[in-house]
């Protein structure tokens, strides 16, 4: 069995010691481990892919435990190898609702055999969305929209979320809580074509080079490393010289996004596809 | 209707004044005008886009072609508004047939309608496919491939070619042939997306960045300019990731390339698509 | 004598056609002529560069503002061939001092041959630097700093102004503007090296690339053009590893940023260098 | 004292549990770990960083010896913690004498306090050098210059090299290679500003840029990531606009470039700066 152990500090001493003495100690193979920091934050992390005999599993979740509540450390266990169950979801929202949407709808039809366990907006305009599927619905901002991160991850923990979507949530996850859902479980919409365009306005950004080409990107998110490497799924169309750049925002918007959210997601919970060192393999 | 003048020469001095004098004596208004120079190679380049009654066409060019006898100028008239004939097309090639091959097709089965007046490559790979469909083939390269530029344009002049279409030809056109063919003549099949993709490996490239996303461009050459902004067509594909780069650039030759030329040449040859200014506007 | 000429219209149609009639009726010979639109604002542009005779030059102005008054376009005729007297700069800012102040003391010193005519800012900050060396100040921005365009070219135009310096200045000019005063008059100092840090935090961008080169760039701004091709000066600092952002751009504002400015304004002034179709070239 | 050991193995399975295991129990604090793999050349590697008493420095190194020889793996043991002696380097050249002869002359002149222990060439262009400042010379490279990489790897062991300096050595290193040497022991020139020009010809992409700021980097290799983060030392000098591409490069080459690698090594054998996490950061 995978097991995905992060684990985050505010020091690089320490942090990896007693884990990776734990888990050798429990005939654990240890298959990847990789330590970052982040200088600006002063925050380190560690991310370890272990296999471990299925029956260990839950002594090693109480180790981990264990060793969280002796240290200061934040840590996660989680496995990818869910069985007896569908992948629980926290969907994720700003104001666009057209992907999320879609994705409802897709778990709805049996598209995609996951359960949208919650539903987290930094602002209140997707809440419809979350009680039409009745899914229940937190709100993480403030008056100006700014998200408590620390209480989006809890929420994801109380809920025991496998796999945050940012379905259009319009927020920069802090490294912190990108480290702490680490091992590819946290992928991002991004309506552009990764890694061409990156920003804020990629439609703005292609129809400035004149493109005719657009697309949108579902990823990964691997902090620390330049986005759009970790790409699940891309989705494009194509329109005629002279599409205005309001009609081509309004296409991607309402049709390109969603299917390219719906089948990147389909890709992770159908186990087609992994983050392994930082890149997506297909899982045999 | 609407004419394009192209002149070029070793010098600025004495290029535009006997074109324009001669131009605006004759009640032509000057819709565009450019001049050019490419201060590596000492050439100088002008266009001028003029409107002009139909019936001084005639006396036009010939006015065109008595200054380019007195000076020493090489100078070009050529009208897009094609009437009572098919516009005549110079397909370049050097190794690689499928997109030639598509074209030939689709204007035998009537799906771009034009005339394939000759082909010209760099190498004797392509001459099967010429003799197949019955055109006129040139190979301009010596042993090594090295292609004469100016017998090129020359045998373009001779056949009284509309446009110029490298359908992966190889070579890079030096700036004296782009501006001799200037005002949307010439039309170029890049294997890759541009503006992002722009170099000779664009499939390395692109999976270098593990994209999943391939695609073709069909532009307009406009000399001095970044390759990529006069894009008349573009056409992609996906690939899951675990797809090996052969897989990806063997589909993309065989099936993307080839459609992505053809409907880039149609929406040329069937007036959908100008160069105005250089950007591709549709035309009204 | 070089004569530059531009001018700006709504409209393609009959831009060119008056001017280039006058001009080559003159005997002047036309160096450079270049149209340009930009499409999203309607509005066209033309530019020429023509060689006359020094003694034709006051009739040529007038030939320009009869026509001027004639159509609708708005032209300018100018030289930069100036005899027995100074350059006259328009010194433009909003809230950094540093670069306008060294400037200011460059030409006190003798160091900067020129005469600066007027200050114009979007901002009252650097008032009492306009007063403090007695130029006539100017404030162009609203209470919000968005500034009156039309109201900073026509004070250009009133003080008779050869070249307009951005120091610091934050706003984006306008393409009509840009036009108005093209052919190498207006002088850009951007806090960063270009092409490769163009946006608007280059001492951001380089550091988050872990850079220890930091630079600043004096360039001539062309419209239409991508960013940074017209360098006319750049100066450029390094800082150990482990120096802070804020240390590095308080030394930038401070001491990189003013010499940039001074030493390309120095260069266009002394006439060593000139915009030579969109590149700039030392003049002999 | 602080280790660094490096581990290269053909697969992820039993690469980081033997030496993490041994590690952790000879007390040793793991400070840094990470792993890598290249997918394409089925090469994994692991780096970790550990705090120990200098008192078990040679117990570790043999029990490192110890897990070398009963798994397949290559592992390696160095401390950056160099006492009693100067660093030992291994200069490599291909073609350019000119930052190899600066360094080896810092070095006599006290300047640089190391001991240049070897040069390796992978042509003979540079053997005169070798033989002036009577270092010994190895020559790795086939008759079409091709390098032995492995032997090259083996020299550097035999002769217990702490720091491999590429001084214009122009050949590619393997990702084995630069992971046998991890952890900022490998120092490389490169003849251009980085990360804004990576590429073979960075003077000509700077030209084409019409850049007249033209520079060096030297820097810390590290595989798998963008050139150019790890900076060590940049050195720039400024071209007035009309310089000839070929007077640039000669002023690069024969004046900026060995400056530059002179003063990076200097940096890292006076210990000024160290490689922590990917980055370069002061060492106090």
């Amino acid at each position: 069995m995978q097991v995905v152990i992060t684990a985050v500090g505010p020091d690089n001493r320490g942090l990896a010691d007693p884990i990776v003495h734990s888990v050798t100690g429990m005939d654990a193979n240890i298959a990847e481990i990789q330590m970052y920091d982040h200088d600006r934050e002063s925050v380190f992390s560690m991310l370890t892919r272990v296999e471990i005999d299925a029956s260990r599993y839950q002594e090693l979740r109480k180790e981990m435990a264990a060793i969280s509540q002796r240290t200061k450390l934040s840590i996660r266990t989680w496995t990818p190898d869910i069985t007896g169950r569908r992948p629980a979801l926290a969907i994720c929202v700003t104001y666009r609702p057209e992907p999320a949407l879609a994705l409802l709808r897709a778990i709805r039809d049996g598209q995609v055999k996951a359960e949208p366990r919650l539903m987290i907006g930094n602002r209140e305009t997707c809440r419809g969305l979350a009680e039409q599927f009745e899914v229940p619905w937190f709100n993480v901002g403030d008056k100006a929209g700014n998200p408590d991160d620390e209480r989006m991850i809890a929420l994801c923990d109380e809920h025991e979320v496998d796999f945050v979507i940012l379905a259009r949530y319009m927020r920069v996850l802090p490294a912190a809580s990108c480290w702490k859902y680490a091992g590819g479980r946290i992928i991002n919409l991004h309506h552009g074509l990764l890694p061409s365009f990156p920003g804020m306005q990629p439609y703005h950004d292609a129809f400035s080079s004149r493109m005719l080409t657009y697309g949108a990107t579902s990823h990964f998110i691997v902090p620390e490393l330049d986005a759009g490497c970790q790409i699940i799924y891309q989705s494009t169309f194509m329109v005629p010289p002279g599409t205005s750049r309001d009609e081509i925002i309004r296409r991607g918007q309402q049709d390109n996004e969603p299917h390219c959210l719906v089948e990147g997601v389909r890709r992770v919970v159908d186990g087609e596809v992994q983050l392994h060192f930082n890149r997506v393999v297909a899982r045999k």
